[in-house]
């Protein structure tokens, strides 16, 4: 397929629709999470659903990283054959077939001295688990997860997580490694508040469950979960020993709609969507990019307006849904229209969705008007569903 | 990346999730489609931003259409670098380099024997597309597009329209081919009269339109247009010449939801997400398929139980958004939710932008009970963008 870019390619060049990357941005998200995480004494293994990139798990390690969690089985080995050495899927796998490829993947990491970690949440899933590592040389991590608010997967949290760890404790191939405790749904609270409100609701459920440890004689080892809109939270906690947080490395419209926690770092929107208008009337301009190039699961973009002076801001445009191939543009009161042919910049409403539709990110230094292409990073596991 | 089938394997052997094709069930929807312009004496020319498959491009060629439209230049090279002849980009393109590739791209097609149409909508777009073809040999057709309700592209129907027809004509590299009046917004007008009406609407603007021509003294050789949603107005106008229906390949629960037009054919979801629960618990079973599986831009997907007996019906369970890995199933009143490992079938809500996640579409023939998998389908332009 058509590159929208080449390395050396001035940013005005770069096609569009694209997804582009402010690697200056970017780092010093990285850099700002490294001091955080250091601050506040917790590992931190970021989410790579989000970004779904060798190249970006592997520099965020060399920032301090333990290392990346990842979603799906498939997602594992595409990271893990572009050369990532340590993964944890943070989410259950019940399919035989794909339990003997977490075998295999297992490992195929352990071999090279890096190691796969899994969750579960049934008796029935930790069975299948365990008949599929029957016989492996070396035990894999098994992360009981309970459900602490997000109401997806997890055990209610109390003795059941408990008796579930006995069980993985028992078989030889597998070793109990803690909690996984994700409140996905709190982190796009609006409040500040609230957000602290369901944290703390969920710190209540966690020291319950490690209550019930009690009784069973079982340490648990680490608890692990958070993401970027609460982890300030997580990490003050004395109980959550990773974190989680993925969005952070590129933000979106979606956390741009948060109220701000002081005690968080402030992270820069680092990813965008480059769009061309195409038609335009008196009433709107027509770009380019519609929900093919951006999710539009949690909202629509924001339209942005690098400026070289200020670091850019909000443009008087608004976004409004134009289908699969288009988007709308409106003018605030009193402002123009984008010209035919005008490069318009989106915040994509939700970074992780969007990254899956695209196959690179263009990596650009300079900014988003001066700058140019400085890396194309493939989205490796773009598309790993399974 | 690990394919979730191989061909000959059960549809039971199928990972999840998986976008599954019943090739029987698109059969019949193309043998009625084809009938359908048959019968109205219309052309018809898919539009392949839905499927984005070469094959089923050709497919649809032998079985009567003329071509494929496509939305983006991208899609179009894709689909010509995979065979695929005649291709119509039914949208606007204003970046010069990418009107280089579109003359580089109808060079080529005009040179095997095929050929490459797209649409205009502005001056300063016939004049780029001027220069970009200026000394090419051949011709290439481009349609005035006018927007006839669905309030995106297009000029205001009428004498503009005409203006803009007769500066295509005397550039001697483009040849005006007619009208391109695509009403969107209509196809999805729940009640079967709204959309009657709609389409009423929209063939005054085209008639409208026309009259404007003949003080200009030129043809309008064709009018291009319709959706699945509407096809039955437009074919019965004597006005259309030319359908760009694609939807009814495959259908979608968008679709679903639409009250029956008693003059449109019967179309058949042809399109599946299959799932697999990978986690329950007593007041909810979790799928692994959620929105980078299947896109949600209109709506959740049902739930299919498919019935060796009667062909299938709808399962009792409804589907809730459990981000973009998972999804939430809740059981209708007094029935049993799925148990962990059983299998999930999901219509998808919009059908386009879901084919556009996926790599393969993993075609089936039989049923998808007993059914086998017959034919691995590259979604060749998938994530072709720009």
């Amino acid at each position: 397929m058509t590159q929208a870019a080449q390395i050396g390619d001035a940013v005005s060049a770069i096609d569009t629709p694209a997804l582009v990357l402010d690697l200056d941005a970017m780092e010093r998200n990285i850099a700002r999470m490294a001091a955080f995480a250091r601050q506040h004494g917790v590992r931190w293994r970021p989410h790579a659903k989000m970004h779904k990139c060798a190249a970006l798990a592997q520099r965020l390690v060399a920032a301090g990283a333990v290392g990346a969690c990842v979603q799906k089985t498939s997602e594992a080995e595409a990271l893990a054959a572009a050369g990532v050495q340590d993964l944890y899927i943070s989410n259950e796998v019940i399919a035989p077939a794909k339990l003997a490829r977490v075998a295999r993947l297992a490992r195929s990491l352990q071999q090279r001295g890096g190691r796969l970690a899994i969750a579960a949440d049934s008796h029935e899933g930790v069975d299948r688990l365990a008949a599929a590592l029957a016989g492996a040389q070396d035990a894999i991590d098994v992360f009981v997860e309970i459900d602490v608010g997000q109401g997806r997967c997890g055990l209610p949290p109390g003795p059941e997580a408990a008796q579930l760890a006995l069980r993985i404790a028992a078989v030889p191939a597998l070793r109990f490694a803690g909690l996984q405790a994700y409140h996905g749904k709190a982190q796009h609270l609006r409040g500040a508040d609230e957000r602290r409100s369901a944290i703390a609701a969920a710190l209540q459920l966690v020291r319950d469950t490690l209550a019930a440890f009690a009784p069973a004689g079982l340490a648990v080892p680490l608890v692990t979960g958070a993401g970027t809109g609460t982890m300030v939270h997580e990490a003050g906690s004395g109980i959550y020993g990773e974190l989680q947080s993925g969005s952070f490395l590129f933000m979106d419209a979606e956390y741009a709609g948060n109220q701000a926690d002081p005690a968080q770092p402030v992270f820069e929107h680092a990813l965008f969507v480059k769009s061309q208008v195409v038609s335009r009337s008196a009433r709107h301009a027509v770009c380019d990019a519609g929900h093919k190039s951006h999710a539009i699961d949690s909202g629509l973009p924001l339209v942005h307006r690098p400026d070289p002076g200020d670091g850019g801001g909000e443009a008087p445009w608004r976004y409004a849904n134009g289908g699969d191939e288009h988007g709308l543009l409106h003018a605030d009161d009193g402002q123009a229209l984008p010209a035919l042919g005008q490069t318009v910049w989106l915040i994509p409403g939700h970074c992780d969705p969007t990254v899956n539709l695209h196959d690179t990110l263009v990596g650009v230094r300079g900014g988003l008007v001066q700058g140019e292409v400085a890396e194309l990073l493939r989205v490796d596991a773009r598309g790993a569903l399974t």
